[in-house]
């Protein structure tokens, strides 16, 4: 993926047309981008929106306004017009639910998602008759890959999104491809991955249940293992824990080693429990826990994996990290509308 | 379901027509069955056929022996006559196929199966134009309890079928209905819960896995974990020594309930994973230990699911014991030439 050409580009290239924007918002960022559905480099603008200490989880209002605040810088970035965004094919917006959440009633569960997007179509980008979709994040990063990044031309496909980036985030969260569509099921909850048990004697989870997939292997998860068992700092923002593990582990420190082993086998756990259940082609894994230390959890899913994969499954390496880094939500939310014979 | 009314209730009815012939080839018997798609009694005869010692797997031969005997038995009894095997739609075969037995090549596996059924076909039915479907019990088990028990009309649904009659049988298998088709997979080889993981710490499996569910609560664990840590035989057919643990269990004996308590637990942990995964409507368990210790089983059964079931997930009561006992497998083959547009 290249960047945005910015104004200078722009003048040789062809007209814009044919354009979704895209918007991502996860618990520290939110991301925007026009991405193209016959230019194989997605324009990408993406800011950072470090939630104010205690704002976890962000308003609805605060919401609004990062993304008109991103809105504004990717116009400027791209040179795109009001006027040109009139010729935008539709909006889609990514939103990391949190379910538990969703379950409570807060955070930016379904309701808040709906004025999100009212606000984006209607004030942002002023066009009251575009389309509009909503997406749960973890479905926007997995046919993101599918599209353009590891789970190309696949048929079965588990993605695996840890979209965690505080504490009392959504943490891991997942979406199905079967039969080369994607899986909803009778309330919309499949490939709900991240809340899948994976130890009988696990620690408890946020949902309620025991020895979810989320509460061993997610971001939040991984910093706070190795916080209860060695000398890493217990508060400060997770991307900075994180990095520090990442770091940690890089240098042989076996509390980091640990506790990304013992989040990594969990996800190998999950991979051959999906695999075995649904015949899967491939599971794609994406988030943060692969961008900061890839190789060391990489080690330690396909132990995992092969431990607990049978009937012949676990011979094709069928556990893979995802290609597209955190621009996997913005490119597969895009892809919704610009291909919504395929993935709408 | 009642009973084959015989000769003299079959002169009272009318001519019999839109019938399938569906024979179920498990481990320690051969099912065969008439029918109807039009009546709600299907007609059926059983005849038990204990595998000699050390005969298992069963041979091919033997298969087609036995078939042949449950089909002239059947005719006696229902009053067919080879002409009137003529009006038979289709014939189904559902059959207990051992995964990792057909991973070696030996066992009623694929190729076996193609060879009775062709015979079936040809020789018994003497019908070389007739249809015919070829099934793992399974998911023979699972449409027959989406067609006439426990899972009718819902559209999202994992059946769980225990199998295993002796040891080496093929234990604890599966079949999901997703949008109210069955799910077959890029392989064929959808819904193999048996061999998904539930406990990261579990017996090693025959697959080559470990901690597979069918290790820790098929009819078979449960009697050898039962034999290990209490004073139950050891050797013996599978049915006497489940029904020791059964009766033991009724009787309060603590080494029978922690066996079955043991393998409830895990299947609660599977059903758990599966609808989370899938947003499953319901998942249906079948089998020996479901008619043997059914209370027990499931009062365990509903402890795991609890305990590992989030998101909301919990609240139904959506873990159930089949309906149809033993006959579903006869039931659901028929089904799937008596109704391909929803089973075929």
């Amino acid at each position: 993926m290249t960047p945005a050409p910015g104004l200078a580009a722009r003048a040789a290239r062809p007209p814009v047309r044919g354009l979704a924007l895209a918007i991502d918002v996860a618990t520290d960022s939110v991301t925007a981008a026009l991405v193209g559905g016959d230019r194989t480099a997605p324009l990408i603008r993406r800011r950072l929106v470090p939630p104010a200490a205690g704002a976890h989880p962000v308003s609805n209002e605060r919401l609004v306004q990062e993304v008109d605040a991103v809105v504004s810088e990717l116009r400027q970035a791209a040179g795109v017009t009001v006027a040109e965004l009139g010729g935008v094919r539709g909006i889609a917006v990514s939103v990391d639910v949190d379910p538990a959440g969703a379950e409570r009633g807060d955070g930016p569960g379904t309701p808040a998602l709906d004025a999100l997007t009212a606000t984006v179509r209607d004030e942002i980008v002023a066009r009251p008759d575009a389309e509009v979709r909503t997406v749960r994040r973890a479905v926007a990063v997995t046919i993101g890959e599918h599209w353009r990044g590891a789970a190309r031309g696949r048929r079965a496909v588990l993605g695996i999104a840890d979209s965690s980036a505080e504490r009392g985030g959504s943490g891991i969260d997942g979406a199905l491809m079967l039969d080369g569509r994607l899986l909803g099921g009778p309330g919309g909850q499949a490939g709900r991955i991240g809340h899948v048990p994976v130890d009988p004697y696990g620690p408890g989870c946020g949902c309620g249940a025991r020895g979810c997939l989320t509460a061993v292997a997610s971001s939040a998860a991984v910093v706070a293992w190795a916080a209860a068992h060695g000398r890493f700092p217990a508060t400060g923002t997770e991307p900075d824990l994180l990095g520090a593990v990442g770091r940690a582990a890089a240098r042989g420190d076996p509390v980091a080693l640990a506790s990304l082993r013992r989040a990594g086998e969990a996800i190998g756990f999950a991979a051959a429990a999906a695999v075995t259940l649904l015949d899967l082609d491939v599971v794609v894994v994406s988030g943060p826990l692969v961008d900061t230390a890839g190789t060391v959890l990489f080690d330690a899913v396909d132990d995992g994996y092969r431990r607990h994969a049978g009937l012949g499954q676990a011979a094709a390496p069928r556990v893979v990290p995802g290609e597209l880094g955190p621009d996997a939500a913005v490119i597969g939310a895009a892809a919704m509308v610009l291909h919504p014979e395929r993935y709408g």
